[in-house]
């Protein structure tokens, strides 16, 4: 069985389809819950299927530090040892090595660096991210790629988007040949279109199984973000699959998909649920809030998670504040239920040819949130 | 409907029956996971009930501090707070204010302290004490007892019990009638015989539903804690259940069981499943140990619950390492299930004879132990 990718139908630059993987479909458009140390964060994997996801996303960099590529190979590969057996997507590691490790030391071979963990030496290339995620068994590989901090100007754009060009060449060499298996390239370029478009091109020229748009949610706020979306997207092929990487609030999602993306991974709905915050049909609230403190109603009525359906929003409050594990459970459960829901209603806008009232919708609650920013 | 309790077989002192009230049947002998702060930690209710409980512990101290009484009063019980609507018991409160709270201040009236939430003054007193667990809409509602400090003398221990016993007598009183729920009176007396007999009796006179003894797994040993139980049951009413407070690891609850204990409470499954043990049939094991790094073996091949079907020793292992929450979920699972899964074993060796030989596999496994104590 082989990778495919098929458009089932379009709404203006939107599209819904199906990406075909032996470990089974992906509807799109996607949310990829975020699966960072081979758990998604308080939830259960039969959990994280119940919401309604087809595919999860691991962290290269992550799974290099802790427990490590080899001994995960040993131990079957990261679908068994997770206890997920559907498609996994995984990024290269270029994203955590710039945000998360210490002393990088970036050369035209790699980045160097030291765990965040214990201050070991380690270091990533192309070759070695591509290896690791081959030895995870991932569905959906990354190349690797360097990521710019924000703001930079356009010459340090220009020199990382060169490197990360030469950088995605070898990601796919390295990639090879794994039949069921794709490896995606990654869009950088910045807020600047030439630039997007430049990559965009290049990366066409490789030949990638899927293109991803990087480098964006690290500052530049929604209104930019859409800018680059409408600068690059139309610039990548039209039947492989669109992933916006790290992205983002419900109303960005709504935005990208008009833009025509297909994937979406973000560690929000899971944080943000851990922090006491949930994103409703609504728009977001935060459970920390006394006015929930004798709230017999339910967090989002419409919603059929077990924190909806079995809990009023007054327990939901007292267990956020009394810090009990249960209020990182329910709320990260309710958001992802609540993200998958937000596809699948995009997904059926799509069909129905009525995607620019349903983004509004998403929009209007999300512009009227009463309550604190769920902001990352 | 009523609360009642009714025997069904008998092994030497040991008894296996069930408790009847209007929200459920009791499986006797039972185990209560313990729900704090109206949560049974890192777990929902239904995942509660499918371990095998029939009955869930709440705590009165905790409660009364956070959400409070009559909050949980408005918002319609706690069994409907909490998402439990089985059985629930609560304690009075009387042992978490000598352990948690600050600047305890004794009286024959009640005992104020301060919480160790907030720092707040707070009173309880035997009346405040069971209008609380009415509020609560608790099934079985416990007396405040005074619960003196191990170790302590024989006239500490007499003059503590007076006071205990002048308490449950008002504790009895204000519980008044409450038809289908029950009022346990606590026999306290330390480690002295003949002060445990005197407060069986006295309880006896004041006349309970059922009889708890307290004061036990304090610091005084598992064979202390049996003479003490040697010498007092036989003075318990046998038509009545008796109840272990806050006991205890697997061979204390076997031990108990054949000298006529019926339920028990404790947090050592739940606290040290946070702490990455694991009880299991072989013993208690210690997933932070390197050993089970690459072990691909289930935690426990005989046990149904989710960490032994879906997932090996290496990933609990990764998991705890790692502080991940799925970790505490897991094994706190597991260790519940393991649990129920001794209490049934127990009942089915009372049914049929062969309790001691049960309760010597117990005794042989956690002897035997390989790994560092799963002690609270």
């Amino acid at each position: 069985m082989s990778f495919t990718f098929d458009i089932h139908a379009k709404d203006g630059a939107a599209r819904s389809g199906v990406i075909s993987t032996p470990r089974g479909d992906i509807r799109t458009p996607a949310f990829m819950p975020v699966g960072t140390a081979a758990t998604v964060k308080a939830m259960l994997p039969q959990s994280v299927r119940e919401t309604g996801a087809d595919i999860v996303l691991g962290n290269t960099y992550h799974l290099m530090l802790r427990p490590g590529a080899e001994r995960i190979a040993r131990l079957g590969g990261l679908h068994t040892f997770m206890g997920w057996e559907r498609p996994i997507l995984t990024d290269s590691g270029g994203f955590q090595v710039m945000s998360l490790s210490q002393l990088r030391k970036i050369s035209e071979d790699g980045v160097r660096f030291r765990s965040h963990i214990d201050g070991a030496e380690e270091f990533l290339s192309p070759e070695r991210a591509m290896e690791i995620q081959r030895l995870l068994g991932s569905d959906i590989q990354m190349v690797l790629d360097e990521c710019p901090a924000f703001p930079a100007d356009e010459a340090q754009i220009e020199k990382s988007l060169a490197l990360s060009m030469r950088w995605a060449a070898r990601s796919k060499a390295a990639f090879g040949e794994q039949p069921g298996h794709a490896c995606f390239g990654i869009v950088q370029g910045g807020i600047y279109p030439h630039l997007r478009r430049r990559s965009a091109d290049e990366l066409r020229e490789i030949g990638f199984d899927g293109y991803a748009v990087g480098g964006l949610a690290v500052g530049e706020g929604q209104g930019a973000m859409f800018d680059v979306l409408d600068a690059t997207v139309c610039h990548l092929p039209e039947d492989r699959p669109h992933y916006l990487m790290g992205v983002g609030k419900p109303d960005d999602i709504a935005g990208a998909v008009l833009r025509g993306i297909d994937m979406f991974d973000c560690v929000l709905p899971t944080r943000s649920g851990r922090n006491g915050q949930a994103f409703t049909r609504n728009g977001a609230l935060n459970l920390r809030n006394a006015r929930h403190a004798e709230d017999t109603a339910p967090l989002d009525p419409a919603c059929r998670c077990p924190a909806c359906r079995q809990f009023s929003r007054a327990y939901l409050h007292h267990v956020v504040k009394a810090n009990e594990i249960i209020a990182s459970m329910l709320l990260s459960w309710h958001n992802l239920a609540y993200y998958q829901d937000l596809m699948a209603d995009l997904r059926a806008a799509i069909a129905e040819g009525t995607l620019a009232a349903c983004a509004e919708k998403v929009f209007t609650a999300y512009a009227r949130s009463a309550e604190s920013s769920a902001g990352a």
